[in-house]
């Protein structure tokens, strides 16, 4: 289950603090140029440090590229790729190691395998998301000879530096606009578009809510308020309002695919917390690693990223 | 794409006014006398014409069992079942042939496929989630026996009958909840339980958003309001509020794990609304078939099947 | 795992003395109509009683179409359909509840089951291949359109008729040719054309050897005897000799795809037999059932039928 | 399609003379500690130059584990790693850019795909099994624990000093024989042990057939001959004999699981050879590079560790 995708696919691994972060992608067409600035770029948008929200951690995400590839050129050949740990201070999390940290994963992977990497979230570390980065800049690539464009930015995130001051963090929402996709995207029944993005975008930590379209704030329309009434323009067929999201019956219908994404404030917090350690025994602590107070900022390219691969998986099924 | 889950597994067919509709569940654990009854009383949770909200379609659905039992016993082999469509009136949506229903499927089918069943909403039908209901049902039974419950209700509705009168059509929430589910459930990454969940919601017709635990209000949440406090209460680790919604970093914590599904509004209505035909000549329609008013009664039926199913689904994968 | 395919899947239910047999195809272009003629005729092929070779259970073998199909033609949504077991006779089957008979799966599923359908062989009877011929028929009619034509036949059968008066059986080798299939299909590693095709050869009953081009002659040649040499011919590179089979590093060349698949013979025998019953108690048994003396003259449509799938399968993922 | 298991899975990377070769096994259970001496025991069989079959490309295969491990015990995460091609001379295949070698994957891969990676083979390149050795090495060990062995040898292979002085190669025949593994392994109709076995064997390069138990012999027996008799020995069901090579309806019996992979002789040959090169020209080759002049040697671990997978993946499965 470390897989996303049906034809175009992403395969990752790594801990935060292992040796290496990586991935396996399957099923990207052959005889593409990739454009290793662009993919540089856009790990540089998620990489830690690099606004007033981020935390300290220094790497230089350097990507190894292991095969699929001769001149840079893409064999149709499973692309594979690594991000060496250098900056992991695992001595930062000694103290952790027997203890859960609220709202972590810490405690379910241990009830999961019986065992976890306490350096600095394992798997479950917010680094892990790199290869979607990498993989998800090559989507964008394939998509804009294509002429579609995925673009997130943050519809709402809290007081930063608030949150700082006190020691505590925030979450906030992201809003993702894809345009340019063709009708027809997506499956009856248990292919559905909308369920696809849905799972991509749960696949981020912190992620606890999705909606496409109006949403939530659907529930609470009328019919008549609801739906988008059909019209030609341009000699073609398309909807006056979007409150659908471009997706009708879990298939896109040409419009812009709009969604909105929540994320739960980071549960690492400065100020000390009360938890148990295995033993289930009280303690208290506070987490001195190096952390965000807020994921937002990096959470967009990411979000960008799994919307990206879903829409080429999508394409690459029609 | 007409098959949800990896272990407990429900391939689904049918059209509304086709010949029948029906399903192949693979999986089920052999050796279960299947409970008969409580699967028709799930069905007839979800029959049309059973409240002041629902239409006047009249299905017997009677159930035809075709394969993988012995005397009501499962054999470990696929478990198919059909229920033949009775009261189909295909002539009532003669007029409809054409044109496409403002936020139905219509246009998007058309799209994809070039062709489509007219007749009743075809494939993407509410009728087609009855399979769903019977899959679900038996998923229940196998949960029963390991004392984990599953309970959805109706959290918001429009007002039904003012609606009604007016000729419009309103939508809601369902909130789920699922009591004595072990930790450990959901795989990192790409298997997060709550991913799958949400992929199953999403297959739901005229779900627009989903939210695990306190959802979009976490985004506004700080961390120490987000975060739950891990306690030992009887001997057992567990938290002491449950705002994750029984999940962290995409695994069950053996918390109960609540989530909340919004519904759009029905999108065919009694009153006129503007379209077009498949020549994009605009045309003016007002839906006269057996319609709801409000999908959400027989909703809550459908998101207990479907989380019953996930969760049989990661049980059979711990 | 009653599911074959990747693209163009098909997904069987049923036992041989149970309701029905059927199955579920997934993937079928839309807007092709169904030549139902040359599904029956098909099926004729397959059907009991047909040759001097045969078992005299006698079926009509009706197809109910159940979905996916308006006025004949495939709407790209789940063609299901079902064969009614009519002429069952269980009672036959009645002394053979507690026995295993030898080299059936009587042994094999009830050790996984801990239940099985006595009845006639249950899931494991050559009834089950039914579903096959129906699929098979369908991805045949779609690869005429594109010039591609397979083409079985029985390489070798013991003697029929001797067998039968000693109450013995005989099996055989059937021989395939794939004909007009493009270079190109099948994907390097562990998704080989030549995977695939075992794959699906040996989820027949019964078969027990497989190989492609010159197979098992080839361990035996030497280097020089056994490569193909690549030539021009009619502008189109090709190879002189076809000791490959037409696949090459797991990819299709373009020539001719050829495989042999060895059938052991049927294990029912007329004459008696020794074995054991379920609590291990030594007994003798003579099979009084309708059975063939050889599976051979109706395999060849099976090995047909699957040889299409893959290749339909094959092309959609090109 | 480069990844092989349904719980146990490999997914695998690398061109012979790319950066490197390696893969992800995602499905290991967590809390077991390693042993590398034993994996890079298993590499040592597979490895070149190691006797007198083999050809001289030098690599040190030293592992390198990327993820899935602390302190050398699995995380239950997936387990990343890689080797290195340190040894590759691709300036040896600068001759071969344009040419299709006679029965390679040089034309196939190129007709696929538009572009391949001439040097050394590429993907097609028996070096990219590396990782199959790995993922085979870590079964071995699990199944170690619980009884199972695999065990493989060359039953057949051709002449080989004769070979190698006339410029030519050989092929060969390897059994295999799996003991201690339950009944129960396996599924009905499209996952039977037998299906997974062969699909599993025909992704090695050069495997043109595959038999299970008495395989091809099978087919010019009768039944009366093929039939294994059920026995009671020391408390327990069993058979007199293991004709069916241990799986009866595709589901195993508890018996030894035997098979039989038949190998084609290498392609490469010293000796000159007729070709044509791109354009459709002929030309005439004669392959300088490091070369077996038989794969038998290396291939015996390479069936076992795919026996062991297949295995180990059954096993999660029961």
């Amino acid at each position: 289950m470390n897989t996303i995708g049906h034809s175009f696919k992403l395969t990752t691994f790594g801990e935060s603090h292992g040796v290496a972060i990586g991935g396996i992608i399957d099923g990207c067409p052959s005889q593409l140029k990739l454009d290793f600035n662009f993919i540089d770029s856009e790990l540089c948008r998620r990489k830690t440090a690099q606004t007033a929200t981020a935390s300290q951690r220094k790497e230089s995400d350097q990507i190894e590229w292991l095969s699929g590839l001769l001149d840079g050129v893409t064999l149709g050949t499973p692309i594979a790729f690594l991000v060496r740990n250098e900056d992991a201070k695992s001595e930062d999390y000694e103290a952790l190691k027997k203890v859960y940290r609220p709202s972590h994963a810490d405690f379910t992977y241990e009830q999961k395998y019986g065992i976890r990497d306490w350096r600095g979230g394992g798997r479950a570390s917010a680094r892990t998301t790199l290869p979607i980065v990498v993989a998800g800049a090559i989507a964008k690539q394939i998509l804009k000879e294509k002429d579609i464009k995925v673009f997130a930015e943050v519809a709402y995130m809290g007081d930063v530096e608030q949150a700082r001051n006190e020691g505590d963090t925030v979450g906030g929402i992201v809003e993702c606009r894809i345009t340019g996709a063709p009708a027809g995207l997506g499956e009856p029944m248990f292919g559905k578009f909308s369920a696809e993005l849905a799972h991509a975008m749960f696949s981020l930590p912190a992620v606890k809510g999705f909606e496409i379209g109006d949403g939530f704030a659907l529930a609470k329309m009328k019919g008549s308020e609801a739906n988008d009434t059909f019209i030609k323009r341009d000699g073609k067929i398309t909807t006056l309002t979007n409150h659908s999201g471009g997706i009708q019956g879990g298939i896109t219908n040409g419009n812009d695919i709009v969604f909105r994404v929540a994320f739960k404030p980071i549960p690492s917090l400065a100020m000390p917390q009360q938890s148990v350690n295995r033993a289930g025994k009280p303690c208290e602590i506070a987490i001195d690693g190096r952390h965000d107070v807020c994921a937002l900022p990096r959470a967009v390219v990411l979000v960008e990223a799994l919307a990206a691969m879903v829409t080429e998986d999508g394409l690459l099924r029609l």
